[in-house]
């Protein structure tokens, strides 16, 4: 390594962009964006691609009983865990070339730059792209990930069927014959990795607003999630007076009111949605009999939502407009705080390119969620336009993207310098 | 008539409400309530019913070309106007067995009490059942008291069409076939009647909660319909910060606050309903987009609404938690007022037997609203049980329909009387 430039610095931006635009043939549709479902065609030639790109630098080609796929730079040590590096080239049915992807082509650039410059570190270094991050053929998504880490039981994914009845099961044995055919090593064995980082797009308006291009994420949001019922009369418009009424409607909407001045009581960090919202019978001129609407509510800290679960069940207990109210959780995902050591070697990667940066806690899930209860894990964000994923009109800015991906080889870098293992 | 007992005293009650329990095996639903849709089998039967028991009191039978059908008692005096009593014998698909049916059995009654006593009044006394108040097989409703009072175009009404496609002419034309071959003379013109009246269930819950067996309707709500639109900005629920977001869902309650608060500005006669609301994309973890809700506004003056029309006008220009709304009235229809003169004189009978009656306005439509507009139109009102109407449920007091029908026999006998026409 160059003793006066990081190896950010030296990482070859341009070809970076190159391999960036170069996955995104895969799955790529008329008109912009791709649709590269899990484990359908375009979605496996993507995974050789990796693999081909990876064997070009002296890395060897892995895959496990999930499909996941791992490229390894190998240590001077090869009995010390790996770094690993990466996130997924799934997608949704019809969305942008930088979720997910972004983080694998980064990890790649990593390897890449190791490689250009011969640079024998003692610990070896993996790229991992995760299968079905998306959940968008296969409901639930991070299925890979989730059964790496011990999360998830192998029969349940397996059994996941898609909209034309195929099952996890059949389209992974397909690639997993693809795979093997390529010459890939098969790793039967989850490998505990020495930390894991993931470089993924924000997803949301902050970094673009602040004009910054990178920033450690420190964590992921809990997410509860409820179906509140509110039951009134029904009756007719015109003849029934306002002091007779037991109207569903005004019913959910003083609860609301109660609900939204729960959660203003806490700090801005709290995110509260009503995304569904239905009456019964929604007629014109009928009072409603029953209001149903979802909440969706997150926040980093579990003793918050733990008190905002609490002020809610209280208040479905009470009368509203004379109706009475339930309210369900249908689930609940804990927050998860990412490793504090490494968010700090990450922060300090970060703030030497961006002082400015700020850090953030992610709203969306992401493979990260699981690797946090195997190893050390922490990621980076790189601003999208508007926010705005899961779309063809999903866009990065080049110059962002190279920040954030010679950001990650900083970080890697430093981790790679250190004497001591984070655990 | 006797000089110590009133027509409502001598009315039969006993044959009264056999008449109404008869009628009801018309169209009779297992497990109770009824089907007659109107101008289908059961429909025509209770006509020629009301034929039969018309003729057999030595009244004379009338139908005209929307298969209104009247009965006539003649007058000493035959060119003066008929004083006209009556309502609907058509019913919704699943409803009770008094809703229309008991104002057309109570006129009949009013015509029994006179046959009996043989009293020979000067002005010819007529029941009619209107064709299709209901509106539930041939939309809109009130389809034969509109055309009667020149209120609405007869082809527009022989257009419509049922589930089915059969046309309301072709469901006419077998109707009058029918009125025909039972010997009923046509009618090709409308004849302006001297009064209407029209004894009608409640609907609603007020005379129930006060115990009052009946009481004037003095006029009937104006109604205003309206289509709400809110637009937001979709979002990810976890990835966008409250203050960046526009929530099509908290933009509408804001605005559903503002006009509650517009209507509260107004007396409690103000009825008020958001009886539909939809969210687009209407997903979980989503933020709104968009938010649809309707509003069904009523008061009996015309006064009232427009005020709150120009209120609810100016709150749509507003911006709502960074959401655009659009408002936009779909529907119009202006209060009726009945007439004082013919309203003091039902009240005078209502009084003699319930002083403590109130005087209601009608929320829902009926046959009256278009009668007003071309004769003295007024109503009586008798409690409904819990206000259910449409329902096999509906249901009325024996004790109760007697004190109405008692009181319309006392208002029919009071106007009979009277020396001077209402205009």
């Amino acid at each position: 390594m160059s003793p006066t430039s990081t190896l950010g610095e030296q990482l070859d931006g341009e070809r970076f962009w190159s391999d960036l635009m170069d996955q995104a043939r895969f799955g790529a549709l008329e008109g912009g964006g791709l649709r590269r479902l899990t484990l359908g065609a375009a979605d496996n030639r993507a995974r050789l691609w990796l693999m081909e790109q990876g064997e070009a630098l002296g890395c060897t080609s892995h895959y496990d009983a999930l499909g996941n796929v791992f490229l390894r730079r190998e240590g001077r040590d090869p009995g010390l865990a790996p770094l690993l590096i990466g996130s997924h080239l799934d997608s949704q049915p019809c969305a942008g070339a930088y979720d997910g992807t972004l983080g694998v082509v980064a990890g790649l650039a990593v390897l890449r730059t190791l490689s250009t410059l011969g640079i024998a570190q003692r610990r070896p270094v993996e790229v991992v792209s995760w299968t079905n991050e998306e959940g968008a053929r296969f409901a639930p998504g991070a299925s890979g990930s989730a059964w790496f880490a011990g999360r998830r039981d192998p029969e349940t994914i397996l059994a996941a069927q898609d909209d034309e009845g195929i099952t996890f099961k059949a389209a992974l044995a397909d690639c997993l014959a693809q795979l093997d055919a390529h010459g890939a090593a098969f790793r039967p064995e989850p490998v505990v990795p020495h930390a894991f980082l993931e470089l993924h797009i924000e997803q949301g308006p902050v970094l673009e607003e602040k004009g910054v291009p990178v920033c450690v994420v420190t964590g992921i949001q809990g997410v509860n999630w409820y179906e509140v019922e509110v039951n009134g009369q029904a009756n007719h418009a015109g003849t029934t007076p306002t002091a007779s009424r037991r109207d569903a409607f005004m019913g959910a909407h003083a609860l609301v009111d109660a609900l939204t001045e729960a959660v203003a009581a806490h700090d801005d960090q709290v995110r509260f949605t009503i995304g569904r919202f239905a009456l019964s019978p929604n007629s014109v001129n009928t009072i409603p009999q029953q209001a149903r609407f979802s909440i969706d509510l997150r926040h980093p800290d579990a003793e918050v939502l733990e008190a905002l679960d609490l002020a809610f069940r209280h208040l479905a207990e009470k009368t509203w407009a004379g109706c009475s109210a339930r309210l369900e959780a249908t689930s609940r995902v804990a927050p998860v705080a990412f490793d504090e050591r490494l968010v700090a070697v990450l922060d300090e990667a970060v703030k030497a390119r961006c002082p400015q940066a700020p850090t953030l806690v992610s709203g969306a899930f992401h493979d990260a969620i699981h690797l946090a209860q195997l190893c050390p894990t922490a990621m980076l964000f790189t601003p999208c336009r508007a926010g705005i994923s899961h779309h063809p009109d999903e866009h990065i800015e080049r110059a962002d993207a190279e920040v954030a991906v010679r950001t990650l080889a900083d970080a890697v870098e430093r981790l790679l310098n250190e004497e001591e293992t984070l655990r």
